[in-house]
């Protein structure tokens, strides 16, 4: 149908097989025709699976496909680059799963190749598509709470990813992969950043030291506007997952976030207890859909995406920060955003 | 795809197409291929918004496509009992939403036709699918309560209903259309019920009176077990969608149900206050889900649906003599089951 | 000093040594002077701890006692009609525990004789005096939630009394004992019961089958302007003190309890829990003391109390149709007031 | 009675009547004999209204009195050296109000003569005195959250103080005044400090910057154990008083706190509402009690204090390297305890 746009899933790991069955069933302006993973079979039986027409080994197969007009970027981190750059080339409308990249640099040549193409480009962000953040925006806006002058942002998950997955030189680090979470809500709802310190420590998974990573952070910020932040990281919110925000302003407050799963109480001797949402993807299974829905509907209406390219990259120049503060014990400032060094370095 | 069950949906009214849309995208073992409503534009629209193959004006119609193995009944309750006999005899598995009929005769004359046609028969009871409702079923199930010796059941929407749905000729009234739900959570947790009493009141909304029904009712239930229950219903929860389920055991007790809608707390000098869960929708959107899903299984997979007919005739049952209470102000025994009358008399 | 008023406590049972402490230390404006038990030994060593000047052995000597102004009547229920007659014909000031007697006649012939003396009458209704009943009768003052038109009231204990107390002769029996608090509520927020219907049953502890009593019931109410009610009753809420009131009114409604004693949450995998209220005293410590209070600000300042002697007659007359309703399984219209028998009949 | 011990109280403050109103009438064995105040009306009318035997205008003439045995020091923080050091030498067991001292050097001056003069000497941590502290205390000793290794500890007041009491120069500032007790829980839950990072802003109240204080800062803290904290101050928290602390250990977390004053929810077609502790006297009313209940004790029964002298001059130090991060925006070590300077400083 003329109203549908056409997808390619580029990397089917965790995330790409989650917004591959969005793309499949739930988004009703996109036509998922199209998946590739360097895995031939991981490819090939999601494709039976849910009936997509046509599966590929590479990435490159996938952009040459004439009938793909959109493509979503899974592939880990370190390769974002590249299937970014081709795809802008191939003239795809492009969703790139966060960190965009390892490096601002990397990144910056990533919206240089987009900006000359001119292709859509909206870097993931799911949590600005999740109702309590889009509320607590609403509310800003409407003045509820005045002017925000202290933001607090917390991401603790229940338990540490596998080894292989936390090495920083994969992942970025504690702060890169959960951290860029926080530093783009901070952005957004109070502005450009000034300074940052960060602390961290291996506190809960001893094996972690020996590659490389933290498992908690505390990370402070101030904004140019005066304001002030902070950031908490853990890995070892063992009950379940901890997402929250709080937003102070001179008039009043806003607290994002939840903590019950199910709608039961279980109320015994021992006390009254509940379940806990258990981890990111219970959590965010709307926001998830929403933003990929958003990506489509900027395609279909002409309009700019919902987060920008820069918005990446300044999330990216603020967890590099927080991570040099961290290992250097010393606050950083963010003088005209010039940012060394990469996730790996 | 031969593991795919081929469903029509008959009625698009708003449950109709809530049921159709989610056959039509969300539930993987189902594919949509026929819509049947007497509203000929209704069902070609819907069947182009979903590219559904087939729609026909009539039941008759959809039940004469071959293709069609099973069919899911939203047509008016009055209408229910015509087409649940047609789908019997045409051979089709049936899922029909609550009431299933507008008295225990109709009821019961359509079990025997399902029964003596040898077709599944599942009807709509999508709370004992939402999570909350499983959950303390398991907990009762595993001991965590003791026995269990009294419920209370709410059922409270945030407005009346339009007032020609509210006709107790078409919805039953209040107590049958409202209370029916927790009549079957009753049954559900606390086994067969002995004697009820109901009272019941245009409170709220006096235009009510005109068509002869109540906006607010409690009813109070005697189990044979010797347990107690109340079921609590109102129109006018203006606040939101009020649906709570308590059960009380020997070595404790259980909460079902939940207020807030978003997850954000707006904290200003008025105080700290959220929003709350609009409606019902809202409230049980996957339990719907869950509910069809539990349909088509059983079909694939040839068990017992999850809901049994007796427990929709054993719900009416209950709908009616509650009304009956009421309206007569004096206790019904449940004495064996007899039970003259209907919702419309 | 001439602005305290000087009181003597009779009966130094569990709620009287509760009540003779608060006026012993926390009042600001008594003294507690005297202290009278038929069991010298319980009067003499708590004036001791107490500094209390004079201990009696009847509650006689005490009313002799020229310097009390003011009693407050703690004994068994069946002997407080003997007590409040003596007090009032002595001139004193009377506060006497609720339930005041155990039949309308007795109330009502205790009431003619404070009428005559022209003394100073209070009846126990802590709940009256909790924060969170008096901030639910100011909102509906207010407006905020319309006309009330059904209100559900609920008081479960977390484990049943002693035998000896249960036994319906001494304490009215289950539905006397606890529901008469949810009655005077009711009167308070609904006004004036049109008819009762109870159910109850002996569900959770059969050794109370022996004494006479239940252990938990539900209680439907009508009122006279229309309204609905229920109570819900227990002794099997055993993770605590489950004591709850709901008002719904025509455009809002308001909620009143709480659950949590201690503000902790212990999140770990089993999930997220807190302890609950231990017990009604501890529920109400502060409304028992804000009751007696007032009552000595009604002296002092020659008002009115804030309970009068006829909430304290209707709250035993519902009492008794409900027992009367539940023992003989049928509706009981409360017209003109006629309620023959009494509590241990 | 000679179980009783008589205090005095020095200082008719805010907070010097809270401390002299618990003594005279809440702490069961204190006997409250004597107050002093530079304003000889506050004291002459404060012991008439509760008829307190004697009043004095200075503290030296109430540390002459033979009849007192223990004082409660409520005075402003920078006289508290000079009232302490008096008392010690008057040989009276002493309570101080928090903070001790102006500086470290006072406070370690203060102890050297309590030690010399073996006098007990408990400083004014209330929170200790808590239930939800207490508790999370207990649940750590019990190994339910394994090992602490993260904490947040919040406090945030509704609105600013008087400028007068604001000033830092009387108050300390912020930090002082309100994280010294965040930073005595810091301590008590994850011991000693290694290292601070401090941020602040004067955000909600542009007039603070005429006195030289902030009204919102975040203190980042490392720990000798490798922990990590976090503290956050505010005084713009307009709808109520914050104060929580979280504990995040490697098998669990704790959350200490509550928002909700009056146990009432009002719910309306604007959402459900609740209103908030409106200030931490209404939050630690209790604590503030049991606090000086366990002085007294202390005193009767020849033990240690709940709380050291040491604990005061550590918060003092925490909060002076805080206060001196945030001036310089630079981290401040805490080696070998060495931290110059005063508040006042």
């Amino acid at each position: 149908m003329s109203t549908k746009i056409n997808v390619g899933v580029i990397g089917l790991g965790r995330m790409g097989r989650v917004y591959a069955t969005y793309l499949a069933s739930r988004v009703q302006n996109a036509r998922l025709v199209a998946v590739a993973d360097r895995h031939m079979d991981l490819a090939e039986s999601f494709s039976k699976d849910f009936n997509i027409p046509r599966w590929y080994r590479s990435h490159e197969g996938l952009l040459a496909d004439a009938e793909v007009h959109a493509v979503a970027v899974l592939t880990s981190t370190a390769s974002h680059k590249g299937v970014v750059i081709d795809a802008a080339k191939a003239g795809k409308a492009i969703f790139c799963e966060k960190p965009i990249a390892m490096s601002v640099e990397d990144a910056e040549e990533m919206l240089a190749e987009v900006s000359k193409s001119g292709v859509l480009f909206q870097p993931g962000f799911q949590r600005r598509f999740d109702a309590g953040y889009i509320a607590a925006k609403t509310q800003i806006e409407q003045g509820t709470i005045g002017t925000p002058v202290v933001l607090t942002s917390t991401s603790r998950d229940p338990y540490r990813p596998p080894l292989e997955f936390c090495n920083p030189a994969v992942s970025g680090g504690l702060i890169a992969d959960m951290g860029i979470h926080d530093f783009d809500l901070a952005r957004m709802y109070m502005g450009d950043v000034k300074s940052i310190f960060a602390t961290g420590g291996t506190l809960a998974y001893p094996e972690m030291k020996e590659i490389g990573d933290i498992d908690n952070a505390i990370i402070n910020l101030t904004f140019e506007s005066g304001g002030l932040g902070a950031v908490h990281l853990s890995r070892n919110a063992v009950f379940g997952d901890d997402i929250r925000t709080e937003i102070w302003g001179t008039k009043g407050s806003l607290q994002i976030g939840y903590f019950r799963q199910t709608p039961l109480l279980v109320m015994t001797k021992a006390g009254i207890s509940h379940d806990v949402v258990p981890y990111f993807m219970e959590r965010f299974e709307n926001a998830y859909l929403a933003q990929v829905e958003s990506f489509i509907d900027a395609i279909l209406n002409g309009r700019e995406p919902a987060v920008s390219g820069s918005d990446a990259v300044e999330a990216i120049r603020l967890s590099l920060a927080a991570t040099l503060s961290c290992r250097e014990h010393r606050v950083v400032e963010l003088d005209g955003g010039k940012m060394p060094g990469a996730f790996s370095a």
